[in-house]
């Protein structure tokens, strides 16, 4: 009698032996390929998607990190995440939002000025996202440190999303627009002033500057920030039923400094106001179970933070094959 | 005088404005996406290169799932984790490992035979990986369950991977292949029994069976790890001073299972047996900061183990741009 697992063999095994032998052969395996993925990620917040987009990172040394404790404690904290205490990789990770209606950009990478061979790849994923720069509708900044901007405005001087509206914080506009405060600036810190005048001089009369505590887009609400610069600026993202946080640098890598968030990464312009902004926004985010979305943190960059142990703990979304 | 900042800003403005008023205008966003990117991604161990590569995940109802602790229990132990408490989402991540001379995967996915369209998405994401079916020199097997060993031959009977040398537990050879057992299985077994002959009747002749503690590619030693099944077999991968493990089934997810390594999962065909095992696996994973990578994980599935309050902690290696 014929089963069904005698007829399925039988067809498996007469087929089988010509495909064996016929095959081509090979003298060894192929090249190490050394390459990733493309760095996207997709969720949704209600009817909105979200995508994740990276920018690589920048491996740093820890020497000189954070400023207020030692480097063995700071390599302690490393290794109970499992991971390496010789050095450390900030990561970049900007948020594209589609409501349906509009496509917003939330700070833009490092574009055309990466620092390294392991970022300036943001634009790379945001095409094999399926984006280009022509659909952008609206380009959100936090603030305006050179990993956030740099992306706006190519080497050359032209616009990278040119049908752009943009819209950046009114408080971090008057710090760096104020050719005072540039002048008076020590020279290290005279780069970071032309930066920002090079990425928004262009577009100085029709930029949007934002206050804190206002829908600045449907479903986008600014929340005040400040310390990592004086015009820092988190958002809250809404839509249907749910919401999300995009906290932007309230942490440098939330591996350091929401497990910790009482240490000064050298970034911080006011340390302590940086303290109270970090424990007021993680609180919030732990205590009404938001999801955060960070512009530092390990792909794709956003998940649930928890109170544990003295800080916070951030269990990123896991990865996966659907949204 | 023209300073550097403003010969910059000049040129910014010059061309600005144009590309402002002729840039084309859109009606709308573009549609949401829904797709994510390819699930690949590649770590290096000594000389070896490994790539994870995904086959989607299974979404199942969380009652039934574990044998032997409440539906509240597996709840809170998501909730604490940030994750959704209404299901558990179950992937599939195989290995490749390329040694420089040899293309050798590690378990196939659910080929052709996907339960649901989160998965059967393996073939896509190895092509993305770079790799094609030719190119697999070895195909080493964990155990014969349908999610390891369906993607091994297509279902008109041909074979996937036409040059491969195939490697299979000689304890898990011995259970699926006793026609006794087989017949005398009830009947919801039948199926599983009748999927290991399609699988292998065919190369039968062919298979390598290989014992416990044996290397048996260069670097890749067996490591006895039954309970799951009876010839269950966890891995380690040895190249140059560095040093990882395979563990296949021997948590489900880990979300779960090493958490808890005392809960059963429904799969699990000795339960005593596959406690004591992930036990041992995972203590020695932890005592030795030893890298493991798992079936049934978040991807990419691997990290490094850690005890943790009763159980044990698995923290992912961090997604980035490069390897």
């Amino acid at each position: 009698m014929i089963t069904r697992r005698t007829a399925l063999t039988a067809v498996a095994a007469a087929s089988a032996s010509p495909i064996l032998t016929s095959a081509p052969s090979f003298a060894a395996a192929p090249p190490l390929a050394g390459t990733q993925a493309p760095s996207f990620f997709r969720y949704k917040v209600g009817d909105y998607e979200i995508t994740a987009v990276g920018d690589g990172f920048l491996q740093r040394p820890l020497e000189g990190f954070v400023r207020n404790v030692d480097v063995a404690d700071v390599k302690k904290t490393l290794v109970a995440q499992g991971l390496p205490d010789t050095h450390i990789r900030v990561p970049y990770t900007t948020l594209v939002i589609n409501t349906g209606s509009k496509l917003i950009l939330m700070d833009t990478g490092n574009g055309e000025f990466a620092a390294a061979p392991t970022t300036g790849r943001w634009m790379a994923n945001f095409r094999a996202a399926g984006f280009t720069p022509e659909m952008v509708d609206t380009v959100i900044f936090s603030h305006f440190h050179g990993d956030h901007i740099n992306g706006f405005r190519k080497k050359d001087g032209t616009a990278m999303f040119p049908r752009a509206e943009v819209m950046v914080p009114e408080a971090e506009w008057a710090f760096w627009m104020d050719e005072a405060r540039m002048n008076a600036a020590p020279e290290a810190m005279k780069g970071a002033f032309k930066g920002v005048h090079f990425a928004f001089d262009p577009v100085a009369k029709d930029v949007t500057r934002y206050a804190w505590g206002k829908e600045i887009a449907p479903g986008i609400t600014t929340v005040r920030a400040d310390g990592h610069t004086p015009g820092h600026t988190a958002f809250v993202i809404a839509s249907g039923k749910e919401t999300m946080m995009f906290v932007a640098d309230v942490t440098n890598t939330p591996i350091l400094f929401a497990r910790h968030p009482e240490w000064q990464v050298i970034f911080d312009m006011d340390p302590a106001q940086a303290i109270l902004t970090r424990k007021r926004i993680l609180d919030m985010a732990s205590a009404d179970r938001i999801r955060c979305a960070f512009y530092h943190g390990p792909f794709p960059s956003a998940g649930q933070v928890s109170r544990d142990a003295g800080g916070y703990r951030l269990d990123l979304i896991p990865l996966q094959d659907a949204i």
